[in-house]
């Protein structure tokens, strides 16, 4: 596990000490508060603030639409019908912030997300440690012969040894003189915006995160698909299981309508009216090209 | 006061249940929430959640600078640092969401700040209420005869009773000819969508405004400037105020390097360097415009 | 139409002078600049400026993709996978600046879309002309009796000619006023910046508006959409045929895809699947509210 | 230089290409366009496209103010006036798409700025070339000892030598790594999404970079700034040149407000007025810090 026994204590200070607010007040995300969750061999994900409920989401909706949302009966009701018709100002009403600890090329994948806000540790300013992400076995995975972004199965024995290896072998030897090129020891130091440079993509860092609840959604859905690579995914997944205790309604609303629901075309709807009325539809009279048909198939075969 | 009992009512209720976080509190911004500033005739602002305080803009820096900031001794020295040296990302830390009533002119205005969150009131939906902005008599003025864009002294007397007897019996009619289009008695009722383009943009609106603390920044340099229009520099003004008691170390540091202070041009900053060498600098000599120089002197005179 | 022989006469010459270029030239939208599209009474949308193409799409993405793109046979093909699987970025390297005229409450609506520039003319500096947005007979209808922010069939003979005198009489009697009050004949003259509070929200202003193809896109779904009000959503056809002409084979992916598509949740995607499997499935045994039940039947049925 | 014989052949087929267009064209730029300035190593920024030219802005303008901007002789005035008073939505108006090489390190400092649109080559996809950063002698610089984030002078002889073959060999040995990991001969062959993260910081990228002139005078405000890593610097400055050539007076204006200017504090400007009137101030009787006092001398001094 990633925390020390100072950043553990730093933690139960913090948690220790409960205040009184007036504010909306999330009991689900009020027990995540500050604890990390790991992730990977040395990342975490931990809550250090949020902004709203579930409730905040209605209440922001009721300004907008006044008397026109008192006939959905209920929040739950309410909170399913903004996400199904793509209402997304009320989701931006809720904010969290987020302390996470990652490898580099995972946080490069990250940042492509620009409706956020970020605080990164500089390594202009100081000094990276040494820790590094290795894959587990099961995460070494061969290139995809299908897929030309994708990972296929598990690297056999030899192979996975040789590259763990080299992974290993490769950070040390990068970190050793990453050291030795700063250190002010019988020589000048060279520049630690300079030294950087030698480290390899897999080295943590870490940064604080916050985003409002749209856009974490928006993040969520591209980053916890099955598509995304896996060492986001892992990341994302931790969010999600934050963000069920934090909005439970929102949380199913996006779950039913976003993750597990699906975009079909124009071609794909006409297709799926024929199909209900009985009709056998092949590729060849669907209309769609042989990759879109096949993507259609996993849809709705 | 622009508040119904009613109003009045729920205000008290939210104020009344006060429950424990483990967040950062600030004890100056609890004391505000809900509450309705008053603003204008009808307006008002009142904070309905806020993230962060001081500490969190702290905490945010040091995540990116670690031990590089330490030599600074304190919380206000380094926020004034991050302020001086334009380091926005720790302020983007801090977040507010407020509720706030305003005229439409205003509301215009307002919305071109455009990183935010906004759920405004729809009169597609509903139906606004017969409210609108009348000017006191020492916020009715002239056209100025200097600024394109500014106003003079206040208008005289019977000018200013014909100006608020239009401003004021329009707006009456308008609202009493809205009322009747969507009336559904005796008749079909036209939709609310169409009503509302007879209402003038004095009517009032509302809206909750998400934000966080450097854009609200930028915001307040922009709207609480003397040269702002009036109507939303009054506006900018209630919200100084309450920032000044959510976070007032990064207050105090705006105030002094962003309220109070000025940018020279290289031309401005040359004549400076002369000027304090004793030399008599005029705007002839000085390299520019008309319109620049008068408006240097303005700064440094 | 809305142009006068001045603006016709800059629009021709603006037309009479080709220059050469070394960007890439999209010669439907050649044809299509600075001619004024007009829309509703007195509005329209012209194209200003516009960079890139179909093929500058492409050649984003197969920065991005490499070679990985390159088993996509042609540039329709590729355009039309990256649409499938929600590539953004390589449609935000097309852009656009349009000028637009419209009524305010129009305006209100449109704004409301963040992530694109606008220089709207200013009424603070400038004054108004007189030119109001009064309804078609077809497009005066009443409030629709099943969607709060809807409109139903147009209304009756002579409740609509009531509404359109009242719509006449006090937009001309609130533009006298607002003449009246900024005229500086005989007396100091209210200043701009407050005078144009008594104009109602069917006045014509208008607006450079600048915007990338992916955010275009957004926009055209949300406001090309039959739930749209038909005053914003003229504007949004418009530029569809535009966009058509611009970039057809992303618009025609954009069609296919998002216009002419669907969202299924993950509910309604079990449905599907059941009736595509000869199940009769009602709303009952969907697991669906009413009101899912009959938008999801809209979209299969 | 950077360039192949085929990217060379590439650009040369699209210089030999001008076709007609309306729209406005900017000479200086059109003589860029696809160009590769070489920076760094194996660096480059190239044109790829381009939106609007000084008479661009100034027209944007004329939308926003019209009337009231007339007083302003000509479009260079105007343009110095726009900057002056913080106008940014005419600047706005005009758009730049860049084609950019550049290392790793480089690409984490620049994607902070998050107004723009990116399309970075995808490592997950293909495979990235050996091509890493290595500094020239004068820019292997010890750490600052009065700047946590800068570099004080250039390493010397013996210490700069040993720096250089540890960055050349660990790049070297860590690109062989991650050639016989993706390789397919005699084995699976690692997953490229996974390979890459063996590879050091200064590897480079290369991106599409499509930003506005604001959001890009902002960037190269920072940027192009004394105190910004060299190594991110030199790509500033080069742009700097670029857009010189594309919106001359808009440059100018920036160079006079932004570059060569300065902020002053309320403390500061208090300063500045009493050492005009002839008192000597100190640090003592500024009310300064000493860091902000040593800052202040070094702007007036």
């Amino acid at each position: 596990m990633p925390l020390t026994p100072d950043q553990q204590a730093e933690i139960d200070a913090a948690r220790s000490t409960p205040r009184q607010t007036l504010r909306a007040v999330s009991e689900g995300m009020e027990a995540r508060l500050y604890h990390a969750h790991p992730v990977l061999d040395h990342g975490f994900v931990r809550v250090i603030d949020y902004m709203g409920d579930d409730a905040a989401i209605c209440q922001a909706a009721r300004v907008s639409y006044g008397r026109g949302t008192k006939a959905v009966s209920n929040d739950e009701g309410l909170i399913r019908y903004l996400m199904r018709h793509w209402h997304s100002t009320p989701f931006e009403m809720c904010e969290v912030k987020l302390h996470v600890k990652l490898p580099v090329f995972v946080a490069r994948q990250w940042i492509r997300h620009r409706t956020a806000n970020v605080n990164e540790y500089s390594a202009r300013y100081s000094i990276l440690d040494r820790e590094f992400y290795i894959p587990e076995p099961d995460a070494l995975n061969a290139q995809s012969v299908v897929n030309n972004q994708g990972r296929g199965e598990a690297l056999s024995g030899e192979e996975a040894a040789r590259v763990l290896d080299w992974l290993k072998a490769d950070a040390g030897r990068a970190y050793d003189h990453y050291e030795a090129m700063i250190s002010q020891e019988g020589q000048q130091g060279l520049a630690r915006e300079l030294a950087r440079m030698n480290l390899p993509a897999n080295i943590y860092t870490q940064w604080y995160w916050k985003v409002d609840l749209h856009n974490l959604f928006h993040f969520l859905r591209l980053r916890a698909d099955a598509h995304a690579q896996y060492e986001i995914r892992v990341y994302a997944e931790a969010i999600c299981e934050m963000v069920r205790d934090w909005v439970p309604a929102a949380y199913g609303a996006f779950e039913d309508y976003r993750l597990g629901g699906a975009v079909l075309s124009a071609k794909g709807l006409a297709c799926v009216k024929r199909m209900i009325a009985g009709e056998e539809v092949t590729q060849e009279t669907s209309g769609m090209s042989k990759g879109e048909w096949r993507e259609f198939m996993g849809v709705v075969g």
